[in-house]
């Protein structure tokens, strides 16, 4: 009997741990996901890892991942460990590098700089207490920061001819980009709709379009188990909505 | 015969490459360096390789690394790749993600967040231009977040029983840390002097001096190659130089 899959994180919004959802729900394999738990339960099972009980080191930060004595922290690292077995990571050692490499990008790119426009103080504080730096850095960031990410995107798709980022094989980096794009949607609706109406990222939004169609990821998209954005990595103030002059 | 390694870098700091460098010198495997070369001719290097010229797709940010056929982005994937090949990622499966994961976890929290201290805003804009929030976000920093990271530090290596963050195995993971330690050190050397006095920490403190004094990274250090901190990642600004009230 193989080990099950088992995603520790917290719930109430998608997070960090949404990537390895989706790699999941994509590949059809069957999965715990303690962010389905009550809040306390779910509250002790990701503290209890993170704390290295149970023999293990600690850890940082959630989201972690078990597969039998295995546990992995880090989204990407968890990733990097589950793409090979889902058929998600291309072939061969070099895309297994270059799929990572893609993962990592994107994911500082376009979900920790994003986090940290509502944040560019410390998360310690509350978003009201750093609302002036935020709203600032927001116009920065969707001035310089979104064109360049986009652009960069734009560019490995130009360069691979698409549809995925690696060309023809679909891997979790496309899942990834999908995830970030979409939040950031949610994020700065304005601001997207200006780069989409430019016609600068068209591969980009198609590569967006293209994910949020595929079978299994529609069918867990409208499912109970695809959570609303709301105080995590992707949040909505219309004071921060705004476009590039 | 062997291809050589290659890291494809800016001249002139550390930054991110330091930490690959930091993997070849401990092995004391053979590597070249463009931030060896002319400045232009260095220039040159990288962005022909981020643009993705010669057949490869384009590349965010340097540095980039070529082995051979392959050339690989982002430096927690270099250094995943390189690890075993270098005896420096411990013994089997579970160290090879365990390392990676406390890689990461250092670079996200000692590197990346470090670097915000100074530029909070967006990059693209001057340190002078982004001063005040700049020395907002180093007071909060170092109250809120330096305490967190060291904190987790000396968890790691107290479970552990160290000397290393694995126990008995010296990993790139441990180079990692000393070298975000010894860049915050540059950058908040005040507040670095009060965690140390603290005697909370004392362990990590124990993990820089005693990667600093293997004898291949006491030579490299002490060795022209080694560069100055200046206006990369860790910044000295005397204005930002606080300590935690």
């Amino acid at each position: 009997m193989t080990a099950p899959y088992e995603l520790i994180y917290y719930g109430g919004v998608p997070g960090r741990g949404e990537h390895v959802r989706l790699a999941l729900e994509e590949a059809g394999a069957p999965y715990t996901d303690t962010a389905t738990l009550p809040l306390d339960k779910c509250r002790e099972a990701v503290t209890t890892v993170l704390d290295g009980q149970q023999g293990n080191p600690p850890y940082f930060a959630p989201p972690t991942f078990r597969h039998g004595d295995l546990i992995i922290s880090q989204t990407s690292n968890i990733l990097m460990y589950l793409g090979p077995k889902l058929g998600l990571a291309g072939s061969g050692e070099s895309d297994v590098y270059r799929v990572n490499a893609l993962a990592l990008t994107a994911l500082d790119g376009l979900s920790n700089e994003v986090h940290d426009c509502h944040h560019p103080i410390v998360v310690e504080l509350y978003y009201e207490d750093q609302k002036e730096e935020s709203h600032r850095r927001s116009k920065e960031w969707v001035k310089h920061r979104l064109p360049k990410h986009l652009g960069y995107w734009e560019k490995v798709l130009k360069s691979t001819e698409g549809p995925w980022l690696l060309g023809n094989a679909f891997t979790y980096a496309d899942l990834v980009v999908f995830q970030c794009i979409d939040g950031v949607l949610f994020a700065f609706p304005k601001a997207m709709r200006q780069a989409k109406e430019s016609g600068k990222y068209d591969r980009v939004f198609q590569l967006w379009e293209a994910v949020r169609v595929r079978p299994n990821i529609a069918a867990y998209l409208s499912s109970g188990r695809r959570q609303k954005y709301d105080w995590g990595i992707y949040r909505y103030y219309p004071e921060n909505d705004v476009v590039a002059d």
